[in-house]
Order: structure tokens, then C-alpha cells, then sequence
């Protein structure tokens, strides 16, 4: 075809994703242009032959083998490209990666992180005294964490994951789970794939945005059949019913899969229950669909605590794929530790699906669940008399008053933990290193003296001097070591905490509406049998806040107690490590 | 008198010194003028009574009974008196505490905590690089090490001490050396004081304001009958003959005394020698004085260190008098390690006189000394045979790198020590603390849960944030531990290093001079036998030099063999005590 284009905008490659870089104004000849997808092989003036995003090549005209839904790359993708390419430091994947708080539209930003770079009271306070209560709750499609520090990968920009998504979605093939992305469904169904995650936008919050917590209340026939969640009375006040054997996962063995002809690729993370000890395969995406199910499902009544973030850069990026991993984990194990979550059918059969069919079969059967949103009250028992409307909202505001504090009190650790981050990996580790530099250098001008047997002094200065530059890369290490895990276990509550004001919200509407039953019976608006039933479900609303808050007090007890430790106990490690050393440079001194 | 005067300038009373703190603009009235040295009793609107330096008061006319010298405060201490009070802390009465280099009018600046502030090598080769052969040295009025910073204290500016040392010098009373200052002498002797001054400063640096080291090289006539110096051949090289029982001793026990009915009050340090075991007493000024006749009988050949710098805030205040006398012990430990110094008639004196008659004769013997300047060098017998000019000229070339050398090496760990410091009780114990609150403050979150059975997690929880607090206050007392003496160290040698520019000129200069030998004897400026003899004279300031070279090697290995090893100890056992710290705390969780 020996086609010469011009390059649009800056490219860097995906290593081993077959990919050419490119630089705006380059001259490339096109080799190959039905490779679809939205991708062109091309050829530099080097010899070099890769893929190309099509949008970045100035080709004359659409080709017409390149599916719809990729024809322009907008300018903002150009400039972000022309940025230098990040540095994928493991502090930098560490710290943008964003868990999006469950109600973003009225947070303002899915960067749970952003805390970090702000006064810790002043960001916790504007996201719980600006909440009015009982407000719509939508999650909507997350901002870039990343901005201008975004890797240029056409087709990743916000909305590309639910472009791969969609496209498995609908072709799913029979050749196994894992494999089913690799044919030929990719680029061209993108033009539908955009309208399908629309529709599933639309449709997540159905509980909330319909009609809230009075859809229960007023019920006139509650939902039949359905698996009755239990409350009962346990020493500290309500809870639930936990299982005897607790149900637990372990999320290992990401793997790089590729469908397009091997042009895209993805990471598979193997999860294998200890009920079946059966490992079966899921995809962020996968993971991202079961956390809109038990949104859908539980988020009235239990918080829901968003995944990790999704993240552009990096994705093939050891390091990140780790941290995912990690966090994935982390997720799942709180998951598997709630009993109302555990027991569903949706999350059972993400652990245990058998096959393609099974997983799909359940997966509708799923998005069909119509005990969704507040009508999942409508399956809770508590197996205790009905409370007094005044204790009701007692317990809520002592709840509400709370998870408040404890937000302040994890955003000051993650403000106070960010800092001593970048001091332990940044100036911290520079000043040691400049102090081992400088008695190895006064080492060496002792060396040049010309003054006889002075070689003790100097190799033990010397060695000094290397000892605090080992001190300074321990230094620099550390905080992976220790720092880290506390960051993630309050990073993990922050997420899980920003998620109660909408489940108070629910739950201080259902209130208000049982204050209003006279008025409402006055204006014959509903019976005054309704009245009843308003509080008695309301007392129900109630049971399963408590529930919930001492199953969030018995976790968090014990999450803090194993992380205080492990932080504790790497700290000390780390300090002794570092005496040790300095006995040892101590030692090469001779006594005078 | 009732005589109401407004006020100049800001005045701050120092402490316990019956001084009253008063603002530029006030009016006080004046309760008794015939104070005498310089100060008036006044009170202010609140009927507090003290002293302030009539300088500061807006008087109709001078006191008559006021000595002369004291009628004019300048501007500039008006200006630098409305500066707040420092703050002394610690480090602050560290850092700025200068070491004036022995060639001060060179060097452009007697601050050699300069160096801290700025870029070690910078500075470091500026003062060296700058330095023209043979300049001329004098040790002018230290320039106000405090600047802005200065508490304004009348009659504490530059040349404050020698006033305060000139009327003691005339005015030794004969009820005890200590005594002395108490009687009348005070401030009615100052006019003639400055004279003094004037007068010793002229006379400083014979050897080197008059002549050069030609003096030494043609004198007819060597000195006659005084005491040899003797260099032998040692294993190293050429080695002063040093005394079977080194001359050591202990400075202590600082004791304030006062002169000027209790107005105006000193410090005097007992001085211990190991030789006699017999204390005496000095003050600062009686160091001085002794570093100036050393300075002046050793100085061609031997680098005298400066003195600690003379400092006008805070005389009283305990740290700073601590911080002194640590020093000046330094000093004293260095120069008794000095064969040459340790046993000149001088240093004896100062250590072991018997009485005030004895002390005042020596003193003036001592000034009498003629043999001072490059004359010492005729003093000076190697036990070896006479070196070859080429020879000489290479090992002072020798020298001079390696002195340049470990002048940047040191002011590098002076600079990096610095900045250590700073963060060590700055940002870092700030952010240990911070650790430490957040830990407390999420602590009693979750002691308000009212949730049961959660006391063992929030004790443990706020015993971990005390320990970091306490880990806060460790860090920050750390480097008076350990840090400081690294500091001290490299200090002293930075001041000795900066002595031997002005050492290793003479000996340049008088190689130059032999150089010129043949020039010399065909224009019949010296004659031939001239010529051979300075030859073999200079070969004696070489020995002088290597002799020295080889002391100062031998000290050297011996001060940083000592301070690594403290600092390395010290720091070992920091961390160790940190460590067991996060131990106890990390024991106080539940295993779970």
C-alpha cells in the first residue's frame, strides 16, 4: 500500500503490545490498514513496523474496515499525548489510584486520594456537610485520575472499559470465558456498546432514584419468596446472622490475556474460594459488574464499598497489576466477610459459576433481581419487638455522628501518612545519602594524606559512609513495607465510610416519612394502618443499621488491631535493622 | 529628681540583671542618674523600676558623672534593639556561635558558620582560592556574628569586651583575682580603654606587618639563649619531641561574678591543669588574651585555632555558658596537645600561675617577648640534614592541597550536618508527632463507638500514638546527642584549617624569597654566604611545617576516630531505644 501519513500527536507504545511509538509531525508509511480496531500498522523511517492508533495518523480519508465509535480522537488525547510519559514509580501508582466514593455526583470527584493533598478536616467535613439528605445517588462515569499525567492509549480515555466491557457483553463465544474476547467482536461493536453502558447507568440506582425509602414503607405486599436476611440480638445490640464457616477468596495469578489478534490486552485474576477451593477467572470488568449488582441490590441497606479505581497507565505495569491485585483482595475479603453480601446468590455465583453458560444464565438472571434498592428491607427479619421512632433516629444520629469522626480521623492518618511518604522516599533518604557521600568523601582526602597507617580510620569511614547510604535506601523502602498497608487499611475505611452517608441518608428518609404519618393520615394520603406499618418497617430500617454498624464495629476492631500491629512490628524491625548496621560500621573503628 | 525623659529606642532587659525592658516612645522617669557605667535607673507607667542604658533615653544633657565613650548610641544598635528578642533556643545559640578565622581581614568575614549556609565547596574554595601569597594578616573586630538577631545590650557591641577586659588590665585590685572587677574601675576608665585597644591591635602580628619571613631568613643574629624546639626524625617523617606526660586539663564549674556594684556581671571558668592539679580562674577575656600572645609568638609556624567567638546574647543564659565552656575546654584539650604550645612559658603561665603578682608579671613579660613572628623559626632545631629547595617547595605544594581538600570535605559534613540538624528538629519530630495525634485522635473515635469490648484496641491505639510522640521528642533531641559532636569536631577543624593558608604563606613566601637568592646576590642585595644560610633556613620552616603536618595527621586520626565512634554509638543506640519503644507499644495489641 506504501501509503506515507503524517502523525497527528504523540504516541508512546505499550511495551510488548506490539505497538510503534510516534512523534507528532513524523512521517510514517502505513503497512497494514485493515488491522481494525481503530489501530493502523505502520512503518517509521527507522525500518520499525507497529500499531498505530488510527486516530493519530493524518490518513486521507475514514478507512471504511475501521468500525464507527473511532473516528476522532479528541484534541485533549493529542495534548495529554504530547506529555512526557509518566514515570510509573510505585509511589505514583500508589497514590492516584482512585476508589470512586459510591456517591459521586454529589461528592464532585471519584479520587478518594485527593484527601491526601488537602487539609484532611476541611475535605472530610465539605463531603458530609454538604450532602442534603436523601439526595439522588448516581455513580457516573469517573474523571481521569490521572489528567495530564495520562498515558496516550487511544481507546482508554473514560468509557474505554465499558467499550471492552460492552463488546464481550454482547459476543460472548463458547470457546471458554477466557478466551472469548480474542474473535473478531472487539472494534465493531462499539457503536452499540456506548448505548448499552448508558442504559446501565440509568438503570443503577433504582431504589434511589425512583422513589426512595417510601417504596418500602408503603409497600403493599413486600416481596415473596425471597431468602429472609436475619437480625438477631447478640451482646452488643443487633446482629446479623453469620454463617459457620466464613467465606474466604484468594485473588492471585493475574494473567495477561489478548483478544483483537493479540492487538489488546488484559489481565485476568484467578479467584478461588475456600468452599469449592475451584478457581474460576474474572476481569476488572467482572469485578466492577458484581459491584454494581450488590449496589443495586444491598447499597440501601448495607455500605457497598467502591472497587480500586480503574487506571489507565500502567495497566501491564508489574507494579500496578500488584497493587490491583492487592486491593482487589482486599475488597473481596471484605466481601466475603459480610454475611448478607457472602450468602447472595449474585456473589455466589461469582465465585462459584461452573461454566460459560452458568455464568451467563446467572449473570441475566442477576440484572433481572427486581429486590433491589430500598425493597431489599423488605427481606430483613429481625427477630426483635419493633423500636420507638425516637430511638430509631437516636441510633442514627449517634451512627451518622460516628462514621463522621471516624472519616476525620482516617483522612487526618492518610494526610499525615502521605506526608511522611513523601518525606521517607524523597528528602529523607537524600539527606542520608548526601551524609554517607560526605564521610566517604572526607574518607578519601584522609586516604590522600600521604600520612602512614591511617587505613583503619579510612576504610571504617568509608564504610561508615556506606552504611548510611544502605540507611538511606532502607529509608526509602520502608514505607512499601509498613506505611503502606496502614495507608490501604484507611484508605479502604475511607472508601467504606463514604459510603454511609447515603446509607443514613436512606435511613433518616424513612424517618422523616414516619414523622410526617399523622399529617398524612389527616390528609388521608395514606391509612392509618399504613402509619403502623411506616414505623414497624421503620424499626426494621433501624434493626438493620445497627446490624450493620456493629458488623462494621467487629471488622474494624479487628482491622485495626492487625494493622497496628503489622505496622508496629516493621517499624521495629526497621529500626533494629538499622541499629544493627550501625553497630557493625561502629565496630570497624579501632579503640583508641 | 523626677526628671521625665521619653525613650530612643527599644531596650530588653536581660534577666536577672536589674535591667528594665523599655519601648522606643515611652516616657520613664529617671530615678537615679549617678548609676555610672553607662546606665540610668528609671521607671516606667507601671511604676517598675530597673536599669536602662542612657543611650536609650532621650536625656536633656550628658551625665556628668557618666564616663566618656558612652554618649552616643549608634543608629544601628537602635535599629537592631527593635528587632524581636531572639529566641535561644539550642540550636540557635549553636549555629550562629562563629569561630573568627586567624585571618580575618583576608577571609572578608570572621563567621565560619557561614559555611553552613551555604554551598560547602563555593565557599570553601572562595576562601582559599582568594587568598594572595604573603598577604598581609591581622585579626580586626569581629564583625557581629548576631546581625539582626542581636539582643540589644548596651555596651556589647564590637570592642564591648575589650573595654570590660582594659578596665580590668588596669585596674587589678589586690583583695583576689576574682574580686577585681567589683570596684570602681568599671565604666570611668573607658575612654583611655579604647587606646588600649587600639594600641595591642597594632602590635598584633609583628612578624607579619613588619617584614615577612625575610626577617628570619637574614637576620644577622639569631635569638640567643632562649629555649630550642626540637624536631626529630620519626617514623612519619619529621616529628616535634613530645613531653613524656602530655599536659592536660579540665575546664569547669563557670561561676558568674559581677563587677560595677552588681550591675554588670561575668563568667569565669576554673581552669584545672593535670600538672598541678591546682585550679584557677579565668574569664573569656583571659583565653583571648592567651590566643592572642600565642597567636602571636607561634602563629608564623604553628596554626593557633581561634577561639569560640565571643557572643553578646544570652551571656547568662545557661545553655550558651555550657556551650562555651564545652568549647573552650576544646580549645585548652588541643593546645595542651600541642607540644610547642603546651610547654611555652605563655600556656604555662595561664595554667599554673600562683597569684595575682605572679599572674601580672608573667602577663607582662609575655608582652615584652620579642621572640615572636617568623623569629620563632630561629627557635626551631631539626635534628636532620638541611632539605632541598626543590624538595620544600613540594612538600608545602603537598600540603596545601591536602589542607584545601579537607577543608571541603569538612565544610561539606558542616553543611549536610546542618541541614540534618535543622530537619531533625524541625519537620521531622512535627510529623512524628502528627503520627502520634492521629493515632490518639482515631483512637478516641473509636472509644466513642459505644460499641463494647474495644478498650484493649484504643489503649493500644493511644499507647502507639504516645510512642511516636515520645519518638517525636527523641528524634528532635537526638542531634545534641550525637550530631553535635560531629559538628563541634568539624567546626574545630574547620577553624584549624583555616589557620593554615596563613602558615603555609610564611613558608611560601620565604621559598620565594630563596628562589630570588641568586637575583639577589648579583644585584648585591645579600651576599653569597646570605644566600646558603637562607637555604638552610628555609629547610628548617619546612621541617617546622612537615612536624606540624604530622601533629596535625596525628590528631586528626585520633578526633575522628573518637567522634565517629561516638556518633555511630549514639546513633545505634537511638534506634535501638526507638525500636524497643515501638516493641512495648506493638505488645499492647490483642494477637488475633
Amino acid at each position: 500500500m506504501a501509503n506515507k501519513v503524517q502523525v497527528l500527536y504523540d504516541f508512546s507504545a505499550e511495551p510488548g503490545n506490539n505497538e510503534l511509538s510516534v512523534r507528532e509531525g513524523e512521517t510514517v508509511t502505513v503497512t497494514n490498514q485493515n488491522i481494525g480496531g481503530g489501530w493502523i500498522e505502520a512503518q517509521n523511517s527507522r525500518g520499525e513496523v507497529g500499531l498505530v492508533p488510527e486516530d493519530y495518523l493524518e490518513l486521507s480519508k475514514p478507512s471504511p474496515l475501521t468500525g464507527a465509535g473511532t473516528t476522532t480522537a479528541p484534541p485533549s488525547v493529542g495534548n495529554v499525548a504530547a506529555a512526557p510519559p509518566p514515570d510509573l514509580s510505585f509511589f505514583d501508582a500508589f497514590a492516584p489510584a482512585s476508589t470512586p466514593a459510591q456517591s459521586q455526583t454529589s461528592n464532585g470527584g471519584g479520587d478518594p486520594w485527593s484527601a491526601w493533598n488537602t487539609d484532611a478536616t476541611g475535605g472530610a467535613s465539605n463531603n458530609w456537610a454538604s450532602k442534603p439528605e436523601g439526595t439522588q445517588t448516581g455513580r457516573s462515569a469517573a474523571p481521569d485520575p490521572w489528567g495530564a499525567q495520562s498515558h496516550p492509549q487511544a481507546y482508554q480515555g473514560p468509557g474505554a472499559e465499558e467499550d471492552e466491557w460492552d463488546d464481550e457483553w454482547d459476543d460472548v463465544k463458547s470457546s471458554g470465558y477466557a478466551e472469548s474476547e480474542s474473535g473478531e467482536g472487539g472494534a465493531f461493536q462499539r457503536g452499540g456498546a456506548q448505548g448499552t453502558a448508558m442504559k446501565i447507568s440509568l438503570n443503577k440506582f433504582p431504589g434511589f432514584s425512583k422513589s426512595g425509602p417510601e417504596l418500602y414503607l408503603l409497600a403493599k405486599q413486600l416481596v415473596k419468596g425471597s431468602q429472609k436476611l436475619s437480625i438477631y440480638m447478640g451482646e452488643v445490640g443487633p446482629v446479623w446472622s453469620y454463617p459457620d464457616n466464613q467465606l474466604d477468596c484468594v485473588v492471585a495469578d493475574p494473567k495477561k490475556g489478548s483478544k483483537m489478534y493479540g492487538l489488546k490486552s488484559y489481565i485476568e485474576y484467578q479467584v478461588t474460594p475456600n468452599t469449592t477451593n475451584r478457581p474460576v477467572n474474572h476481569r476488572y470488568k467482572h469485578f466492577d459488574w458484581l459491584y454494581e449488582r450488590l449496589l443495586d441490590k444491598l447499597g440501601s441497606a448495607i455500605p457497598i464499598p467502591s472497587l480500586p479505581d480503574k487506571q489507565v497507565t500502567g495497566r501491564f505495569e508489574e507494579e500496578f497489576i500488584k497493587m490491583r491485585m492487592e486491593r482487589l483482595q482486599g475488597w473481596m475479603t471484605r466481601m466475603c466477610r459480610h454475611p448478607v453480601v457472602s450468602s447472595s446468590e449474585v456473589f455466589q455465583l461469582f465465585l462459584t459459576y461452573k461454566d460459560e453458560k452458568d455464568w451467563k444464565t446467572g449473570k441475566r438472571k442477576a440484572e433481572k433481581d427486581e429486590t433491589v434498592g430500598v425493597m431489599i428491607f423488605a427481606t430483613i427479619e429481625p427477630e426483635a419487638p419493633d423500636l420507638d421512632p425516637i430511638e430509631v433516629e437516636q441510633k442514627c444520629d449517634q451512627f451518622s455522628r460516628f462514621t463522621k469522626a471516624m472519616d476525620d480521623g482516617v483522612k487526618e492518618i492518610l494526610t499525615v501518612g502521605q506526608e511522611h511518604w513523601k518525606r521517607c522516599t524523597g528528602p529523607l533518604p537524600k539527606e542520608y545519602q548526601r551524609i554517607g557521600k560526605a564521610f566517604q568523601n572526607l574518607s578519601s582526602v584522609f586516604n590522600s594524606s600521604g600520612y602512614q597507617g591511617e587505613a583503619t580510620l579510612t576504610d571504617a569511614m568509608t564504610a561508615a559512609g556506606k552504611t548510611y547510604e544502605e540507611i538511606a535506601l532502607m529509608v526509602a523502602e520502608q514505607p512499601r513495607k509498613d506505611l503502606h498497608f496502614l495507608m490501604e487499611t484507611n484508605n479502604e475505611y475511607k472508601g467504606l465510610l463514604g459510603c454511609f452517608p447515603d446509607t443514613l441518608a436512606v435511613h433518616k428518609a424513612g424517618i422523616e416519612k414516619v414523622k410526617e404519618g399523622d399529617k398524612l393520615v389527616a390528609t388521608s394520603k395514606i391509612t392509618p394502618q399504613e402509619k403502623v406499618t411506616m414505623a414497624k418497617r421503620v424499626s426494621t430500617m433501624s434493626y438493620t443499621l445497627q446490624a450493620e454498624m456493629n458488623h462494621f464495629h467487629s471488622n474494624r476492631i479487628y482491622d485495626y488491631n492487625r494493622v497496628m500491629q503489622l505496622y508496629l512490628e516493621e517499624q521495629a524491625k526497621f529500626y533494629e535493622t538499622i541499629a544493627e548496621k550501625l553497630r557493625q560500621a561502629h565496630a570497624q573503628f579501632t579503640t583508641m
